[in-house]
């Protein structure tokens, strides 16, 4: 990895996502805690105002606003809109953004455990994931697959850009134990780019598993496009655990069962996500790979 | 019990609380359902507006709007205020309600189980409530003290209301078990009454457990009024169980534990309750009773 100088600590970009809002709170107040002696360690609460309301945004996902064009077209004005074109001055712009890596601070309804949701499969990404799966068990590691287009996610404007996302945690909720969770997993990513920066290399196990996406499914709708389902109960909470041709997937409210269709194991993440509700998506499908983890130079 | 004529089952009074909201919107497309040959049952969505939003209120707690004298104030002219007006003509006036009883559903983030929230403890409710005890073992039974000033919640316009508190579920999101559970406890509430009204006296367990409401303890909180404290990871999840003197009950940022400070043994209800954060509640401590259950007459 190239040297580190400055990294970005995200909370709060979703404002009722309380663990990272609460986090940076805490950095603010005793900024000893994120200080290390080879780089500069800056912090940001992405989204005020949806905090203070106690929701996700006010106008527009924020999380959904960092696509080039969006940034730059003057037209674009919703609060959340001019909330991203500030941070991307602050922070960006992409592909030549003025932070080294930026770490964005989310929690979800799902049981996520400690999930780390890489941009891209760049060999520093995965020693740093690899590393952190070492220090907590319920360390999971998601990633698109090779190629995509352009994201519109905050942690987009670095290229070393990684989406910290815990739970289950409810909306408006802060539970301690993954605060803490989330808190020891960023000193472990402190930790680790200061040893790199110093020319340390931390051992690393020699393979890491990977989780990479390959399709939403949304609820069964009616044709006014309403709920029409709930996910099956013998699949809440079950992220991460294989899902086999016809496994149960959904209930409808008449208490039928609807089954996985697909010819292959899946594994799936994001189950009944509060926040996808509206995105149409009740789960995400991921591959599961193993990767082996090159050395560093 | 004297004969029961007309019941209602309200869903959706906080709109991001999608258990009663689903169950309200099933009972309506198949109304066969909730039918019982010797009184009727009305099925009302509280607070539409809320639950297109996906929030608890748009303007004001719903759940907060129904003291007389706010009813009757014509200068109330907020969305909720209007919808409470609305619905005390439809199912009200206290006093005097076209209802003989009123069941509203809520969802909590708190582990509760299904808990019925009684606004009473008549002998009719209790005996109710010991029928449903029966029937799924996480049904737990809270109670006011013997005398409270008129309640401001949309189940006290009628003298036999019932809040059914079903909880863990995040806000905003459908979990199967728990909706399947509440829906068998309405159909138990409905197939008592149809017994009651013919006459036949389904047997009851000779005792109740009652949660009686003592205190509210709001989270340590700044001199500027912001959240010092979390709920402390062991008191998590632990609603209805015994909280004795000195054990944990908050960690502040920091890491430091706060224990309780009370001189007796204690119940907690709605800890972490994530509607409860703006009203300044972080838990309801009870006491625990055990009453008799009176034979009916």
């Amino acid at each position: 990895m190239n040297q580190i100088e400055r990294v970005a600590l995200v909370g709060g970009t979703h404002g009722n996502e309380l663990t990272g809002v609460y986090l940076i709170e805490k950095f603010q107040r005793f900024p000893h805690l994120i200080e290390r002696s080879s780089f500069a360690t800056l912090t940001l609460l992405a989204n005020p105002k949806a905090f203070e309301a106690g929701r996700r945004y006010i106008e527009k996902d924020l999380n959904r606003c960092f696509l080039s064009a969006e940034l730059q077209d003057p037209a674009n004005g919703t609060y959340e809109e001019l909330r991203a074109k500030a941070i991307a001055r602050q922070l960006g712009p992409k592909g030549n953004a003025q932070v080294d890596m930026i770490i964005d601070l989310h929690s979800t309804t799902a049981n996520m455990g400690l999930s780390l949701l890489l941009g891209n499969d760049r060999p520093q990404m995965l020693q740093l994931a690899a590393y952190l799966s070492q220090t907590n068990p319920r360390v999971r590691v998601c990633c698109p697959q090779a190629s995509v287009e352009e994201s519109p996610v905050l942690r987009s404007l670095s290229p070393l850009g990684l989406v910290v996302e815990v739970g289950p945690v409810a909306q408006g909720v802060l539970n301690a134990q993954l605060f803490q969770e989330t808190e020891n997993l960023i000193y472990a990513v402190l930790d680790y780019l200061e040893a790199c920066n110093q020319g340390t290399f931390l051992p690393l196990p020699p393979t890491l598993t990977l989780y990479r996406y390959i399709a939403d499914l949304d609820y069964p709708r009616t044709e006014q496009g309403k709920l029409n389902a709930m996910i099956h109960p013998q699949l809440q909470f079950k992220d991460y655990e294989p899902l086999h041709p016809g496994d149960p997937l959904f209930l409808t409210f008449d208490g039928k069962a609807i089954a996985y269709s697909g010819d292959s194991v899946v594994y799936p993440v994001f189950i009944n996500e509060a926040a996808y509700y509206e995105k149409g998506i009740a789960l995400r499908l991921t591959q599961k790979e193993n990767r082996t983890i090159s050395n560093r130079s």
